[in-house]
């Protein structure tokens, strides 16, 4: 029996759903007996020649000065030497210890997660596992761009779209009528709150959306695009990642629920590229037949993540004043979120309408029949010093990146190209 | 005309070589006008509102205290932003200077390098531009297990392979036999010196396998897998990168040329995930096509690299002691290299014996026919507490991790289970 065969025989015995949904990759991937885990086996032995990268004999790095000044109180381990594929255990447990904080405790069973490159990485992870050109990738629109990009790099799946908003409010028949329609197996990505919607559903909405869910055909691989987890400035909100209610409420034959998030936002570490993926509904052995294939796919792309943030992100973690510090930014975001939402009513019954947002770094201004966004973002662009970005019926606002006291010019401006 | 259509009739006239060697998926890679693109395009606006980062509206990082305490001396922009795609222009600019002139300046025109998330990467997004089902991929024997995951993920090339050592010396016939031998289009992959070899060629040598390349039917892409470039501790080896040498002979019209290096253990930053992508003979609008594809395989996967990482890198390259502190690295590496061929004589004669090593961080030993090397390493583990790592018909052992000390507690151990 060769590892792949294996492996599937388990997940098709523990994780139905996530056997039904494998891409030809995903089924063939499998993780080999080669250096890592030759090195694995061989920690603790009194000498250990296997890993090339130089220490002093004693497991300690051996960095030098010209880099390391500076950053001594960080893990030097962590901060110099190779990670494992899946990221550090300890930096795993700190996460989803974090997870489950601020989702209230929820009880679910999850995977530990692993460490990736980022949620782009993330994502990446999750087309290679799943998508092939037999699949359906269902998206919203208006959409984050990449999910096309990422999802058809090396597949040539099926995009199918449902409308995010309608007359003002999120389309949860639009969502509902297209889960419907997909006969195979389909890859649903949910982003909220989100990129470029800046929304975050009421949990009345969130109910629909799990019924609607509960409709489709299966396989179905969801996907929570948690990017923004946290970024929200109104009380009328579900309380916290739609990943848990998912996971609770789906069943786990037809469905498997992912959790895609990262420090990047939660965290404000733009730069750092530390993502996690974490799974639901799985344990024991086909969570290692799951680790296994994730583990293959990233050593077969870009190899384990990088130490520095890692050990940032460690830190900052264990520190008990970073929940207090997010509040704060938050707060000061939420105070441009609402200067902004006060400030855009003077676009009313102009070609610029706002859709509602709540949540994220964004607010979305629908463009009125017959005006091209493009247009407008070059109008304000190169007439009004305004940098924006276009969507195909829409103009997206990242006011996360402008001062406070920049507000105001920006809804002048939006007026003047409005009007 | 699609821009698909622009960047190849742009290559085919200026880099024949890469516009033969192209996947199906490297043909079709054009970086999108998405939310980058618009990005660059605002980037001097009185307001810009393109990006999701929070940031004070004046271009500064707002870090959480937790995360950012102790790193205040790196540069807070590429530490805690969003980089480029390809990497900050800066680090890019810093590393070819370095390149050159570890090189000891060479004249000839390249690309200025991508950042990627290390080597593994770098040879990643090669897989993804070039490699495809009627490639050819020639490696060495033996060979580091992970380039046929990186060139068998996506694709399913013919792999062939060349004798790496033959009678204790460097198989060159057995690279010229099997250049020739391919038809269509092929991927060679040098690594010196090499893992896990452990091996950088003669002047003489390096002569004649760009001799046996140039046989090559083409088109050929000639990827310099540099990991660890000026770790060699002999005097009579080749002074500098093949890249240079490949670059100034090859024909551009059959040949592309590709360098990939990074900080892992050329700045013993094992950890970085910092890695470069350079090609040779190409300028202008041929860099930039390819930089487009580049770019967009690295949005479709995994983002921009870690800030951290890059702030460090750039931070120790402009620090006039970094040379000088590599080189009291480099020889308490040849120390160990010293004390380790002058043991690994007592197994002469023995069922093990040592192929010539003088560089990088290994030592790999030849098991005499009808031994088994996954035996051998697994006696060693269990029997002598030491952690080896077995090869089809090898033993890599990786002196970069092993104290000086223990070498010859090392040498008795072999010694014990090769006899």
């Amino acid at each position: 029996m060769t590892e792949t065969d294996r492996l599937d025989a388990i997940l098709a015995r523990d994780a139905p759903a996530v056997a039904r949904a494998l891409s030809p990759l995903g089924r063939r991937a499998a993780f080999p007996r080669g250096i890592p885990w030759q090195s694995d086996q061989a920690r603790g032995a009194r000498i250990n020649a296997t890993i090339g990268q130089l220490t002093d004999g004693r497991g300690n790095p051996m960095p030098l000065d010209a880099l390391s000044t500076g950053v001594a109180d960080l893990d030097p381990q962590m901060t110099w030497l190779y990670a494992p594929v899946e990221g550090p255990r300890a930096l795993r447990q700190t996460w989803i210890d974090r997870q489950r904080r601020v989702a209230g405790g929820p009880a679910t069973r999850v995977s530990l997660p692993v460490v990736t490159h980022g949620l782009t990485h993330s994502l990446s992870v999750l087309a290679s596992l799943f998508c092939d050109d037999d699949t359906t990738v269902l998206l919203p629109d208006p959409v984050w761009e990449n999910y096309h990009l990422l999802f058809g790099l090396n597949a040539a799946p099926r995009f199918a779209s449902w409308s995010f908003f309608r007359d003002g409010r999120l389309d949860v028949g639009s969502f509902s009528d297209e889960v419907a329609k997909v006969r195979g197996k389909l890859i649903v990505i949910l982003n909220f709150p989100g990129n470029p919607s800046g929304y975050m559903p009421t949990s009345a909405e969130v109910d629909e959306l799990v019924a609607a869910l509960q409709r489709a055909h299966g396989p179905v691989v969801v996907v929570c695009d948690d990017a923004y987890q946290g970024w929200v400035y109104a009380d009328d909100v579900h309380p916290r990642s739609l990943f848990w209610d998912l996971a609770e409420r789906l069943d786990p034959e037809k469905f498997t629920v992912w959790k895609v998030d990262g420090a990047t936002k939660e965290l404000l570490f733009f730069s750092s590229r530390v993502g996690f993926l974490t799974h639901a509904n799985t344990s024991g052995d086909a969570e290692d037949a799951l680790l296994s294939k994730t583990k293959t796919i990233i050593r077969g792309t870009v190899g384990s993540p990088s130490g520095p943030a890692m050990a940032l992100i460690q830190r900052g973690l264990s520190n008990g004043e970073v929940e207090r510090q997010f509040s704060l930014r938050r707060q000061e975001l939420g105070r441009r979120w609402s200067a902004l939402a006060i400030g855009l009513e003077r676009l009313s019954g102009s070609i610029l309408t706002p859709f509602p947002f709540n949540g994220a770094f964004f607010a979305l201004l629908a463009v009125a029949d017959g005006h091209d966004p493009e247009r407008i973002r070059l109008r304000l662009l190169h007439d009004h010093s305004v940098g924006v970005v276009a969507f195909p019926k829409a103009i997206r606002l990242a006011y996360c990146s402008l001062h406070a006291d920049d507000i105001p010019l920006l809804v002048d401006r939006l007026v003047q190209v409005a009007e």
